[in-house]
Order: structure tokens, then C-alpha cells, then sequence
């Protein structure tokens, strides 16, 4: 399969999702919603949600799962989002440029930027209890909810983080940089790929192996961020390059030089792959996005 | 009834509930639990999860309901206290004292306080989707975290903040005073009785009923807060007094000057009585706590 035009057929598809789903900027609070949409359509590669419909697509294609997953798909990418504009802001990692533009509180002034992220990720909650938009059977949605909010929270993604700025200009050992790794971006893709797991009615066996092949795709995941913020120039990122040096944060390549990286993503797509080994044509999209992942390494 | 003792009774069991729901200060990510822990167990008055417990036991006063609004209340209140720990960031209202302690941020830096509140808005959500906390039937469970995430969200809580954020030291209409009180106040306390009628089983005129004393205790509990701000003082609060006129905040007595308000703040209470008027004894608590509210103005 091509994996470029499937990524940016998907991508559409999360776009449209998206503007469908997503409040209308009207109303009294019209500025606040403008701000959140400002991020939300930012032009991001809408990894997670990908990864959500590729994972529940590689147990059953039909087309009644697949609109299934799509609220389930925009509401990861609404929780992303928000990770991303909180993130962003002065008191935390202070950047100015995202997706080669500026980052929201540039825009909105910080009060803004802090309402926007905490009216998206109420927004992703709303989207997934809503009988309006999510079709799935109630214990089904609930179950989703749960793994979305337990690797959102703050023994995930906001731990993840919270350690993370803590751990800045500090040295601690490489176990600490596996911790902030797996809570900070690993946790969500891993439930990116759980959740589309249970929209399409995995069974057990199947919730392992792609539990297996999310945390190896979201290992391999930020071991290349941190090669691309060490290799890459600031244009070709669309954020800073640069940055991780610059704030002392730890990194892959900063533990292991640029090499052993590169080795020990390929060794991370490999293990993802081979969770797939008893999943049949469905999965190969699945397959590509892990390959595609080292590939922008290089 | 006696509502001081009823009061406090409520709110020793609804602190003990969050104690024994709130993740446990260790592993990890023990600084971030520690500034979540912080502000949850400051101290607060745990109106809405006591008015979620009193509407649901209005309805039905048997225990095993009494124990399944214990989690949706805990979650109620998570998510009153991450709105505070946001609300009195620097790029907000920039408060330093709320309960008579030092403020979120004051203890644990801007960072993280904006983690915290992230943490507690997700663990909200997280205590009504897990099998293991809420023991509701799922439908009932999608309803109220569909309640919850509405009116804690972007055209709820979170709008009204920004809305009420973009307004300060400029003239508007009355209109839209009424709208800020309705979002950034009304809506979660509405939906904390709500969200007890739902979890105890109210058919669709005991919603109704419920809903109507939601609104009007929450616009009397916000008259009452307009009320205090211009004429009790910081000791008596807890936080800054007259901070809304420092600000330039419209308030009630802003516009109506502190005789009327107290009229208009009785005359919600009144409503929010006259609404229980099908209701049995069982209802007592919450017409006792309509009339405290307005006995807090004096």
C-alpha cells in the first residue's frame, strides 16, 4: 500500500470528522471556541485518530465500525490538542511556533490558551457520552472512556508531563526518561489504538496484540521526536529545533548518540510488526504506519 | 432539620468518599498528585456534591442510591476544584488566598497548577467511566457524564469564565451578566442536581422539577457570592474581598445596588422552593439548603 496517500486520505477523513462534530464558532462565547478551533485545525497529522480507525479497521473494515469509531477518533485528537496548547504555554514549555504557526496563547493571551485546552478536553468527553454522535453500545463507550481518561491523566499524559517539566535541567536515571516517555506521549497512543480496539469488538487476544503493537508504535513514536528535535532544522519541524538541548531535557540521542537511536526505533517498529503477526490484510495499514514512523527519522 | 448539622454531616461523608476515591500521593508522579490532593482536601464546602446527594435522596433515600451518587458526587467536586485552581492562576483572576490558604499555584508554581487542574478535570471522568468506582447501569452513568462534561464545558463552565474574562472593565448589558452567572456558576450547580436526579432514577417530571431548583439555587447562590464580595471581609471569605470592584467586575449590587440584590437572591430562593412543591419530605434537605444559602447573605 502507499502509505502517504493512505495517511492523508485518513487525515481528510479526521478533518471532516472533526468540522462535523466540533461546536460552531457562534454564540457568547464565540472568541473561546474560535480559539480552540484555531488549534484544533491547526493542521496537525492526526496520528492518534489514525491510529484509532487503522486499529479498529484491522478487526472489522465494515463501514458501520468505522463511523463508529469516528467520534472516538476526534475526541483523541481533541485531548491531544489540548496537551498541546497547555504544553505550549509560557509557564510550561514556553513555545511560540507550532505546526509552523504560532502557538495559541500567542493569540489568545494565555487566559485563552488555558480555557481553549480545558474547553477540549471537556469537549472529548462530551463527544464520547453524547448519544448524538457516539453509536457505540453504552458499556462499550464506557469502557473507552476509561482507558481514554485513565492515559489522559495523572498517571499518563498530565503525569507525564508534570514529570517531565520537573525533570528539566536535572539528571536522573534512563529508567526516569522511560517513565515521563510512556506516560507523557506513550499512554495515549497506546489507548489510540486500545480504544479503536474495543469500538470494533476485539476480543481478548486481539486487545493484547494491538495493546503490544500501540506501545511499541508509541516507544519508536518519541524515540524519533527526540532524533528529529536533535537533527532537523526548525523549518523542516514547524516547532523549535533544538529545543530538548536548550531546556537540558533528557533525550534518546543525548543517552545514546544519534546511532544507537536510530537502531533502537527500528528495533521498537520491529516488536510492533510482530504483534500483528496473527492479524490478517486488515492490519496492513497498521503494519505501514509503523514503518512510516522510522522512515521520518531519517 | 437542622441544615448546619446537616451541612457539615454531608460534607463528612463526601470528603471521606474523596478520600477514599482520590489516587493515593506516591509512585512517580507524587509531586502531582500531592498539588491535585492539595487543593481537592482544602477545605471546601462541597455544595455541589451535597446538592447532587440531597437531589438524588429527594427522589429515592435508599442506601444503595445514596452509595451510587457517592462517585458522581466526588466527581462533581473534582471539577469544581480544578475550575478554582485555573480560575485563581496569574493569567486569570490571579488570586493568592481561596479558603483561606495560599492558592494552587502560590504552593506549586504556575505549571504546576495548570497540571493539576488538567489531572482533576480528567480524573472527574474517570470515576464516572470506571467499572470499579461507579456501580450505575451504564446508560444512566452516558447520561450524566453527558450532563457534566455539557455544563462544565465550553458553552457551561468553561465559556463562562472566558466570557467572564473578556468583560472585566468593560460595560454590558445585563443580558450578559446573567449569561456569565448562568455558565461559569449556574451550569455545574444545575447540573449537580441533575445529575443526582439522574443517578436516582427521576422520571421526566421529577427532572424537570429538579432542574428548575437547580437553576434557581444557582443563580441565588450567585447573587449571594456577588453579595458577600462587596460587603463581608477577606477574613470572614477566606479570599480577597472586594476583589469584583478592584477588577472591574459587573456584579449584582453592581447593578442593582445590595437592597435589591438581596431581594432578587430571596426571590430565587423562593422559586427554587415553589419547584419542589410535588415533592415529599424527603425533599427537606434541599429546600433547607435553598433557604441557607440565602441566610449566608445577612
Amino acid at each position: 500500500m502507499n502509505i502517504k496517500t493512505y495517511l492523508s486520505e485518513q487525515r481528510a477523513v479526521v478533518e471532516s470528522a472533526l468540522e462535523r462534530f466540533m461546536l460552531p464558532a457562534e454564540g457568547p462565547f464565540k472568541p473561546h471556541i474560535e480559539a480552540m478551533r484555531y488549534s484544533l485545525f491547526a493542521g496537525g497529522k492526526r496520528v492518534r485518530p489514525i491510529l484509532c480507525l487503522a486499529a479498529g479497521s484491522a478487526i472489522d473494515d465494515s463501514r458501520q465500525t468505522y463511523e463508529n469509531l469516528m467520534p472516538v477518533s476526534c475526541a483523541l485528537e481533541c485531548i491531544h490538542t489540548y496537551s498541546l496548547i497547555h504544553d505550549d504555554l509560557p509557564a510550561m514549555d514556553d513555545d511560540e511556533l507550532r505546526r509552523g504557526k504560532p502557538t495559541n496563547h500567542v493569540l489568545y493571551g494565555e487566559a485563552g490558551a488555558i480555557l481553549a485546552g480545558d474547553g477540549l478536553l471537556t469537549f472529548a468527553f462530551q463527544l464520547l457520552s453524547d448519544d448524538t454522535t457516539a453509536t457505540l453500545e453504552p458499556t462499550s463507550r464506557l469502557r473507552i472512556m476509561s482507558l481514554i481518561a485513565t492515559a489522559a491523566g495523572s498517571l499518563g499524559m498530565v503525569g507525564g508531563q508534570s514529570l517531565d517539566i520537573a525533570s528539566e535541567n536535572t539528571e536522573f536515571p534512563f529508567e526516569t526518561l522511560k517513565t515521563i516517555h510512556r506516560s507523557k506521549t506513550g499512554a495515549l497512543i497506546t489507548c489510540s489504538v486500545q480504544a479503536g480496539a474495543v469500538a470494533a469488538g476485539a476480543n481478548q487476544e486481539q486487545f493484547s496484540r494491538l495493546t503490544e503493537y500501540g506501545d511499541n508504535v508509541g516507544l519508536a513514536f518519541q524515540i524519533v521526536d527526540d532524533l528529529l528535535n536533535a537533527t532537523a532544522t526548525t523549518e523542516q519541524l514547524g516547532k523549535a529545533a533544538g529545543s530538548d538541548v536548550v531546556r537540558g531535557k533528557a533525550t534518546y540521542p543525548g543517552y545514546f548518540g544519534i546511532e544507537e537511536t536510530r537502531r533502537l526505533a527500528q528495533e521498537a517498529v520491529d516488536r510492533a510488526i510482530a504483534s500483528l503477526s496473527s492479524f490478517d490484510a486488515k492490519a496492513e495499514p497498521l503494519r505501514a504506519i509503523a514503518e512510516y514512523i522510522y522512515t521520518r527519522s531519517n
